[in-house]
C-alpha cells in the first residue's frame, strides 16, 4: 500500500466521543491525519481518547483549526460528505468512487481529504462550496441517520479496500489446507461406493449410476481439502468395520455359521 | 431493490448500546431482521433503544434465542464474521464478496444471515463451524479493533450497495443543472478573448494562440452548466464595462478628449 491516505476533517463536532470513534474507525483502515475545526468542548478531550480505543497515534496528532479554509489549506482535492441534496452543481459520488479518486491522487503523493459536518445539521453551503466533489452514502432514503463516526468508517473502509485492492488480513491458508487432488477424491468415491455396494445400499441396482452421480456431486461441491478426504475415508472405513461387525454378530446370533 | 435482506445475529452481546448501534446501522442500509443470542443484560433493553436512534422498527422486531443453532435454524446460508484466522478450512471473504453472495441468494428469496461474535472474543470455533463461509474486514493488521456495531455497519453497507447497484439517495440533478452546449461555451470563449484583446492582455501577440488554448482548457475541465456559462459571461461583461469606464476616466483626467 503506497497511496498517501486522505485527511479527515471534522467540522465543529460537538461530542468528544464522536471524535474518538471516528479516530478508531480511521485507525482500522490506515488513516492517521485527523483535523478538527472548532470542537465545541475544546481539545484535548479525554472522552475522545477513551472512545478512540487505543488509536492514540491518531489522537496524539490531531490538529485543531478555527476555520475549514485553514483546515484544508494544504490539501489538493477535497470531498464534502453530505446526507442531502444541495443546490451546488458539483459531482455527487458514492464512497467507492471517491475512494478511487483519493487513491489515484494519493498514489502520486497528492493530499486529499474528506470533510464531515456537524452532528445536527452537517455542512453549510459555503463549506460544501470549498470542496471539489460531494460524497454521499447509499443509505435507505426512508431511514437515513448515520452519525459522523459511521460515515467516517464507511469512507475509510472504502479507501483502504481500494488502496490495498481488497487485501484481507488473513485468508484460508492453502499451504496448510491444500485442495485434494482428483485422484484422492476418486479413490474416496470408489471406497465409499464399494462400501455401499457391500451394504446393498443401491436398490434397485439400475438406480446405481444415478445415485453415484448424486453422491459424487455432493462431495465435489464441498471443495474438499486433502485432510478432509482423509477424514472421510476414515469415516467410511469405520462404518464398514461396524457393519462387518454387526453382520458377523447377526450371523453368530442366527447360528448360521 | 428486490433481494431479501440478510438477518444479523449477535452472539451473546454484552452492551445494550452495541445492540442499538447495530440496529441503527442496519436500518440505514435497509436491514430489519435482528436476532440476539443470550444478551448478557437481558431483553428488552432501554439502552439499546436509545442507541438505535429511531430505528424502532428494527428494535421492536428483535428475536431472542438461547443458542446460535436456534437463531440460524431457518436460514439457508450463513456467514460468520471473525477478526482473526481460524483453523477451520472455510472460504474467507471480504464484506463485498459476501454481499454478492447474500444478494444472489436473496434475489431467489433464500434466507441468509451474518453472525457476529462477542465484544471481547468474538465467536468460538464451534460457532464458526455452523456457518458456510467466513467474512473478515480488510482492516490494518497493525490496528484491528472494530466493535460489533462497526462490523455490522460495513457488512450492511456492502449489502445495500450491491443490492441497489450503488444507487445514491440523491445525485446532481441534470434537469436543474444541464451541462452547457458547446455553442454556448464557444460564444463565452470568444466573448472573453475579445474582452482580453481590448484590454491588450495577449502580449506578445504571437503568444495569443497558446494563451487562448490554456484558458479554454481551464473552462473545459470545469464541465460547466448552462447557468455557470451565463454567470461567467456576466463576469466578463462587468469587467469590460469597468475597464471601459476606467479608460474613459483616464482620458478625461488626461484631458486628451
Amino acid at each position: 500500500m503506497t497511496a498517501r491516505p486522505p485527511a479527515v476533517i471534522l467540522c465543529e463536532p460537538q461530542l468528544g466521543e464522536n471524535i474518538g470513534t471516528a479516530a478508531r474507525a480511521m485507525a482500522n483502515f490506515g488513516l492517521v491525519d485527523l483535523r478538527i475545526v472548532n470542537p465545541r468542548d475544546g481539545w484535548p478531550s479525554e472522552k475522545a481518547r477513551a472512545a478512540a480505543s487505543r488509536a492514540d497515534h491518531v489522537i496524539d496528532k490531531v490538529q485543531v483549526f478555527d476555520s475549514v479554509e485553514a483546515a484544508i489549506a494544504d490539501l489538493q482535492f477535497v470531498f464534502a460528505t453530505t446526507a442531502r441534496s444541495r443546490e451546488v452543481p458539483k459531482p455527487v459520488r458514492g464512497p467507492d468512487e471517491s475512494a478511487r479518486k483519493s487513491v489515484e491522487f494519493g498514489e502520486k503523493g497528492h493530499a486529499t481529504g474528506y470533510l464531515f459536518g456537524r452532528e445536527r445539521w452537517g455542512l453549510n453551503n459555503e463549506e460544501v462550496a470549498l470542496a471539489d466533489e460531494i460524497v454521499t452514502l447509499p443509505v435507505d432514503p426512508d431511514f437515513a441517520s448515520l452519525n459522523i463516526a459511521q460515515a467516517v468508517l464507511v469512507c475509510a473502509y472504502e479507501w483502504r479496500k481500494t488502496a490495498t485492492s481488497g487485501a484481507l488480513p488473513f485468508i484460508l491458508s492453502e499451504d496448510e489446507h491444500p485442495p485434494a487432488k482428483k485422484d484422492d477424491l476418486l479413490r474416496f468415491f470408489e471406497h465409499l461406493e464399494g462400501a455401499l455396494d457391500e451394504a446393498t445400499f443401491f436398490r434397485p441396482p439400475e438406480r446405481r449410476p444415478h445415485m453415484v452421480r448424486t453422491l459424487r456431486n455432493i462431495f465435489q461441491k464441498a471443495e474438499l481439502t486433502e485432510q478432509e478426504v482423509r477424514a472421510l475415508r476414515g469415516v467410511v472405513a469405520s462404518l464398514e468395520k461396524r457393519q462387518t461387525r454387526v453382520r458377523k454378530e447377526r450371523s453368530t446370533d442366527g447360528g448360521e455359521e
